[in-house]
């Protein structure tokens, strides 16, 4: 099995998996500070098989042959190397962001009818570039006046646990809630799942015609994907915050779309990855 | 819109989102103690749209609808109430976990060529039923001989955590290693998903020939979701060790895959959810 140069990707490892971004770093009682910083970095992958796409999933560049051949042993596609004739990251296309597997023959494809009807709930849908997902039209919420006290901001993630009880019985449920700039928490939603716990709240506002979401806050338990700005941004939320990390692309959307974009909102103290200007620090 | 028989979701809050499961808890210096606990709830549920399959997710049951409709605002299908003509759970349909979507007259459905190339990277595509998934043919890895001493179990999530370099710098990247049963590191990967780590050290061992994972240890930094355990089911490690909480499916999966699952791996104790016997206790 002929893979890329050799056993190792082109470029497997010396990819950086960090991009460096310019953020304000808030503490209650300091005064706002901007710095640099490292996130870790998202870019949509797309796999194809035998000359035809295959999928397209969210991924930490580096190691990229790797992915599409474990991939592949978990869809039950291939289990040992005289399966693959070639599988080799094609530079060419869209960044690198493309790597290209032949089966060797007598190996049967995966059915694309098996793909044809679900999806990943990752908002990546048929989508092969970051272009088509910012073409799917979300509102730019720049003009939203949402000014959010930071002290109101630093309460949320408490807020939001203190009424987690799902999380409580199990410690494995992720959660989604959104409040308003008082910090009146409107709706909690629980899920195994990240983005469904985020697709249930806007479900229910969307259900109570409160679509979009102006001057509201979504809070979520977890870290920031790409996946979780976009699927706030479409919702019309102008602010999005997360007990733990974003990704570089969710960075990048955000400040796209003019949304508030905070991370590791924990501990009395948060990291500001765009649209600072929404939190107002007291005194 | 009517939607189920009213704003809520019919059973919404009322469905379960934990379940409740035997395991063993390990600790050091303590007799090993089997008891009582939860998991959190995870099932597929399969979202129709205007009466064609649309896309499977993997969620924790309750506020279905909600989890539907907030999905197709972020798919930019719909975005106010009367966009929707009907959306309802099909009681009837296995078990509950499908939801029907009937859109407005004029409302453009989602374009099934978007959803055909695609998915989600989660070992579910095209599947509609955890029949389908486990027919992929895991080899049973019931009679893997692996014996790991309990203190080497202990030691795993520090010794991915130490070589952690990606999460070093941004504090947000996912990370899976393969150890063997010495506790020695054979491959370390990071990435903003966690099956996307799971994937590239499962493509590294295909690369190399060494699948399946006979006696190998899977170590994940996050929680062990139903895809990671079929990740390492398909590449037939005997052993999978997350620093954090299980699925009731994963649970489920590893029991029935002769897996051993252990979760909340961390400060010197465990919980093992299956295989407990691949486990030794010093002393």
């Amino acid at each position: 099995m002929p893979v890329g140069t050799g056993p190792d990707d082109p470029g497997g490892a010396a990819v950086a998996s960090s991009a460096p971004r310019r953020v304000v770093r808030l503490r209650t009682g300091a005064p706002r500070v901007e710095r640099a910083d490292s996130v870790a970095v998202e870019e949509p992958l797309e796999i194809r098989v035998n000359d035809k796409p295959f999928t397209v999933t969210m991924r930490t560049p580096g190691h990229d042959l790797e992915l599409a051949l474990g991939f592949l042993v978990a869809e039950g596609v291939i289990a040992s190397p005289d399966h693959v004739r070639t599988a080799m990251a094609c530079p060419d296309a869209d960044q690198g962001n493309v790597v290209e597997v032949h089966l060797a023959h007598g190996v049967a494809p995966p059915d694309p009818s098996r793909h044809r009807q679900v999806s990943s709930a990752c908002g990546l849908c048929g989508t092969t570039s970051i272009g088509d997902v910012r073409a799917k039209g979300g509102r730019n919420v720049e003009d939203d006046p949402l000014q959010l006290d930071e002290r109101i901001l630093f309460a949320l993630p408490e807020l939001l646990r203190a009424q987690q009880r799902g999380f409580d019985r199990t410690g494995g449920l992720h959660a989604a809630g959104l409040f308003d700039a008082e910090g009146t928490l409107l709706c909690l939603r629980e899920d195994v799942g990240r983005h469904n716990a985020v697709d249930k709240v806007v479900g229910w506002a969307f259900q109570l015609g409160l679509l979009p979401l102006s001057q509201r806050i979504l809070q979520v338990s977890g870290r920031a994907s790409f996946e979780l700005v976009q699927k706030a941004w479409l919702a019309g939320a102008p602010l999005l915050s997360a007990v733990s990390a974003p990704s570089s692309l969710a960075a990048e959307l955000a400040e796209d779309a003019g949304m508030t974009l905070v991370g590791f909102n924990r501990n009395d103290s948060a990291v500001v990855y765009t649209g600072a200007h929404r939190i107002v620090s007291p005194g």
